[in-house]
């Protein structure tokens, strides 16, 4: 890879089987200094929410001007736009359904273009694969130079994904989860900023599902092993974990059936 | 990357360990320049069909003279052949056990190879991981530039895997389920110009496990949520899919145990 | 990719999220030229042990100079100090909890460095993920040249992963599993020129779990299928298998329970 390289990120809920590979092969056939890098393939099937999630990780961490392919699509092959936004620092290539949610809500300067140009489309187009057919041709053309505001007409409102918003009851900050990793840990949706502005020096006291614990740990290491505990992660976001354990487990939750379960802040 | 890097894909049935990356250090080590794009490594184990369809997938999708490994190798360290298959616009490496099947029907002029120069082979050769020790090796030569030719013998009639063929019964064309994907939906052997040719411009009657519908979709999206359809799916074959759920877990089956059921196309 | 290329891999138990994704991110922005490969990311959260085992799968197999970068980190946020560790032909970039044993198995001159520069890190810097912000960088601060040795005061005494070792009971070489792989076959802690040297010639017999088999076979295919057998498998060890079947399934164990199974060596 020399400096001239452009990396192209993949995001998808296509799982483990040949089509993350396929789409790459055809990227590597139109720009062949591509250098891909697979961010996240085992989203839920159609859970855009989950994609922009990973998507928002990405902001900020890889260098300017990189392509992230992210493709959730439950509506393939149906009229909704295939899109490129220009923001945050990258070009996103995917459909218009919300996925790049986090990249709108990161730049509010972030525009939008839907692609038209269809001479850049896979022949014959598939009504079922639009990440084979014209999402991963849409980003070899970014990645090659090709400006994308001649991709299309730029979109004034593209559809943004409704992402769940904390807020105040009585004495209490109220939050839900927004998914698990892979360790059980729950991330919520209150941001470290949200939290220290409504404590406002005091001790916190966090609930959830029937557990509490007083205070809002450094690190997983601070508590002792199995006991509960509160701290801000790696996204900025309030997590609730089970240092060397799982939380979801404990709850006697399966994977993906965490979402929107309830987190209270409350002053100790 | 520049224009003399040689892309050399990765399939097997290694699932997530680190067998994988093991055969990639070993072509880096022989080949610095090979790009590795992985097409798929979550196979069945030992399920040469399997493999077989997703290698279908790549062809006439990765550019010219991109070499294929694919391990799924159930007869390693026994008498089976090291085989390059050079065909379909690439070179093909692997055991020659029929998971090449799909380039022999793709391209009747492809050429199989016996690998029999164990100088390329690395020291100690195993008798379990032939990927790492013999495929790998024989990989990164191809893309250093290395005449097929020269590896071994011509080999006159490689082995083929069985492949299911639809077949006409009184007023009906029957296929059978060749595999479910990552959201449940079940390619079918029926290929888009047989099913045409049989309907002759008459509406489908598709009927399934109990389940019917009547006409052919062109997307998911044409459907209802939740409704039974089928539609001609990205490799061309009939594919029987339910618009946002998974067909696999409306017939209550387990991924894998999906293959072979029957599926009839009739004139409604 | 030119000569000049780094190779770096990553080894964690982050799963298949975006994590994985995201140091790449962070390393490509610090060193345009590094190779990335991943080696595995599929480890039980926290499991060290698993984590050794696949690094030691990796030495001598990628090119010297190649970075490894490994993160099963339990400690992150708290004391354990983030090492490098130059020996075995490569460099290797992780937490200072005995990842890094096989390597100082293999190689007694291997020199471990605590990382205190802390300019090299991510800023802010996260207590939850050292793996975006200090292995990451650290590793592609090596990638790009820095000598090791000026990354921080050496370390005299790394912890090492209590190994488990065979040991002889009257007549018998007792063993024990270390592993299963994804097909069910169990590789145990006893190296092939142990097992030699205990059978000083004799015919072996191999018991486990209630089974037992006379002989140790060269390939999977030496025996009937389904029939239980042992052979010295790709990483030099004793392993348990079944011929075209799961050794694992057959004792009714679900991955990750197999370890410290114990296995026993006789004379026939």
């Amino acid at each position: 890879m020399d400096q001239q390289n452009i990396i192209i990120t993949l995001t998808s809920d296509f799982g483990p089987g040949p089509y993350v590979g396929i789409m790459k092969g055809v990227i590597l056939g139109l720009c062949p200094k591509a250098y891909l890098v697979d961010l996240e393939h085992d989203l839920a099937p159609q859970d855009i929410l989950a994609g922009a999630l990973a998507l928002e990780q990405a902001i900020g961490v890889f260098p300017p001007g990189t392509v992230h392919l992210a493709v959730v699509d439950p509506g393939v092959g149906t009229g909704r736009r295939p899109l490129v936004v220009d923001g945050a620092g990258g070009l996103w290539v995917g459909p218009d359904n919300g996925i790049f949610t986090p990249v709108f809500l990161a730049d509010p300067d972030a525009k939008a273009y839907e692609v038209t140009d269809e001479t850049l489309f896979r022949e014959p187009l598939s009504h079922t694969f639009h990440g084979r057919d014209v999402f991963a041709p849409t980003a070899a053309a970014l990645a090659m130079g090709r400006d994308p505001a001649t991709l299309g007409p730029l979109v004034s409102a593209p559809v943004r994904q409704d992402w769940p918003q904390p807020r105040v009851e009585g004495e209490a900050l109220i939050g839900q989860v927004l998914m698990a990793d892979r360790f059980g840990n729950l991330t919520t949706n209150l941001p470290h900023h949200e939290v220290e502005a409504f404590l406002h020096g005091r001790t916190a006291l966090i609930s959830m599902a029937g557990g509490a614990v007083k205070g809002i740990s450094n690190a997983y290491g601070q508590s002792e092993p199995g006991k509960f505990l509160a701290l801000f992660n790696s996204q900025g976001r309030l997590e609730i974990a089970v240092n060397q354990g799982s939380f979801l487990e404990r709850l006697g939750l399966k994977p993906g059936n965490e979402r929107g379960l309830e987190v209270r802040v409350e002053a100790a």
